[in-house]
């Protein structure tokens, strides 16, 4: 129950069982045209998406290596651990940033951004995250859109965590670029990771004169266009992934991320019922960060959760760490997946000595099911 | 039946196919230390080895970004298409490289490796190949480490194809840096990448100055010493990995490169009863590259092999296209898989007019299996 790595359906795992395929014949390239086909559908976007066997982190810096040049600056919006990775990777290849730091838990302020794109000429990209998953924070990316489209520099959005649970319009909001992996909404093992690329973004491309080989972005997006990879593919992981674009695109994007949001909120209002506080002033419907009550050890709590319950939610992490805890709700579950971990919640505060009345998340979950006469779930037929 | 990506075995894809576990747990670490452990007996190695989420090429790129600083000089030696690929990455990252050409199909000269060491100060690394795949030449690397251990230099090895089909003894060999893939010999999927790193590599790493993030070797290695690692791992093929390092180790890593050597022995003979004519010099156990006989269509014979019989072989790459074809018996095969290969071959050379008696080179390597007795196989239990 951790926002990634998530499970994996059944049928996912046993076509990822199956006989592997050599990458270099007509029968794989089929296989990748379909998936290509079926990935735009789902990132919503008519740009290409090319394909990566690395996780999230080696997308991530793709998207920097292959936008910005020599003498560029990057505005990098520090609102969690994972939009400060963005930073951390402009400056290892000698790239400016002008940073933005939000709040942790706050989402970010897209006058904010205007204004440093104004002040800070040389800008060519603006790095955020969608859903950040280590506060749970969901930012505007549409009105961070709407901002960044007037200048020359385009807009990379991390939806690692967020693609599939937040609503979210690549194309009509003005994204340039979605980084994404593999182990979150997509429900499947980590080790492949996905970049659409805009036409403006295709032009940073051309110019960059960054050094990079393995991530080389020209490269992917030339053999993209030819259902190719550079190097060899994660052929199993793409074989998963052809059954996963199945089940969302079947289910429809649209019900997919209405049924994240149902979990989502099923499992805010059990968890302030229960007395706590959330993290998150905006929440993304992928993660529910909860703080950690006066007195508790976090680090208990999550350990107990594991060791002892059988149940593994996350903790938090850097300047969040033993302070707060996350509770996914992120691809292939449910509402009893989240009640068991409800239940579960209040089994082990009980223990550490937080006063919490037995059953009373649990009730509250149950009185949303009992409201909406049925759970919104995807189908495990 | 092409040198990669290899059969993975089935127990293995059940292994993959099992609940995923979540990678920051005690539970998890607790197999990757296992693994770690496990690793160095494969690789008969007491430097770490880790692993990355990546095809091989990521790990040929961090031997690079990691090795090498500003205004380091790089020895490549240039034996087919994966010698050459080290070049490529050292001189995108502005790394002047010598290059030694050998002739595609011909080992490397220690001899002309250690003249070129002494006429070129400020070489820091040797790259070289184990097994050159696309020539199925296996390098001398014993000779080549004892040249290289006498300077300043590492010595890199490529041995993502050569890994348990050929001798390789990389502590005793003066081999630095071993770099792997996990779809050859480890007989995995691929998406996992290794590096054995040595005392004397180690401390290049502590100084490269030259850009890397996601690649970062020292982050690797300082998090390997923790049995963990510093992105998310590729956690399902790890777990592969488990399972596939409890079989080689079972059997015995000399007796795996025996049986290898069994098997490209009999390919080997077969092929040249046939009338055909192999391509390397030093021939690998790992794959066998024959030439295309004069007057035949070699694209022609690996699509009428594939398409029509059924069984996927390898053709030549860059200058070599059309004019070899390549049989790999790699990893989870055994002599009736070569058989079968073999008969198939003979009936597409004589669709296409080449003038072969049937059987003959089934006959050969049936010669073979009864001299032996019995046929040196991995257990399939």
């Amino acid at each position: 129950m951790a926002p990634g790595p998530t499970p994996v359906p059944e049928k996912v795992l046993l076509r990822m069982a199956d006989t592997l395929m050599h990458h270099r014949t007509p029968q794989f390239k089929a296989v990748l045209k379909d998936v290509n086909l079926k990935l735009k559908k789902l990132f919503r976007t008519e740009n290409p998406v090319v394909i990566l066997a690395s996780s999230g982190t080696g997308a991530m810096e793709t998207s920097v290596v292959n936008l910005l040049s020599n003498g560029d600056k990057a505005l990098v919006i520090n609102g969690g651990k994972f939009g400060e990775r963005f930073g951390e990777i402009a400056r290892t290849y000698g790239i400016e940033t002008v940073d933005y730091d939000v709040v942790w838990g706050e989402p970010a302020d897209p006058n904010e951004i205007e204004r440093l794109l104004k002040e800070n000429p040389g800008i060519r990209a603006v790095y955020s995250t969608l859903a950040e998953t280590s506060t749970g924070v969901v930012n505007d990316i549409k009105a961070i859109g709407s901002v960044v489209v007037k200048t020359e520099a385009v807009l990379v959005v991390d939806a690692i965590s967020g693609l599939t649970a937040d609503e979210f319009f690549p194309d009509e909001w003005n994204v340039d670029v979605v980084v994404c992996g593999s182990q979150k909404g997509l429900m499947l093992p980590p080790g492949l990771s996905f970049l659409s690329v805009s036409a403006k973004a295709q032009k940073l491309v051309e110019r960059s004169d960054l050094p990079k080989y393995y991530f080389d972005l020209k490269e992917a997006i030339k053999a993209h266009a030819k259902d190719d990879t550079p190097w060899t593919p994660g052929i199993s992981l793409i074989m998963g992934l052809d059954a996963v674009l199945d089940m969302l695109l079947e289910e429809g994007v649209e019900n997919v991320v209405k049924r994240h949001a149902y979990l989502a909120n099923l499992t805010r209002q059990a968890v302030k019922a229960m007395g706590l506080e959330l993290v998150a002033a905006v929440p993304s419907n992928a993660v529910t960060a909860v703080k950690v009550p006066e007195g508790i050890d976090g680090g208990a709590l999550i350990k107990k959760m594991r060791d002892e319950q059988g149940i593994t939610i996350a903790g938090g992490q850097a300047s969040l760490k033993g302070k707060i805890f996350r509770l996914g709700h992120l691809g292939y579950m449910d509402a009893y997946n989240t009640i068991a971990t409800l239940a579960a919640l209040e089994v082990v505060l009980t223990q550490l000595g937080f006063d919490v009345e037995l059953g009373k998340g649990v009730a509250k979950a149950q009185e949303i099911l009992v409201r909406e006469g049925e759970q919104v779930c995807l189908s495990k037929s």
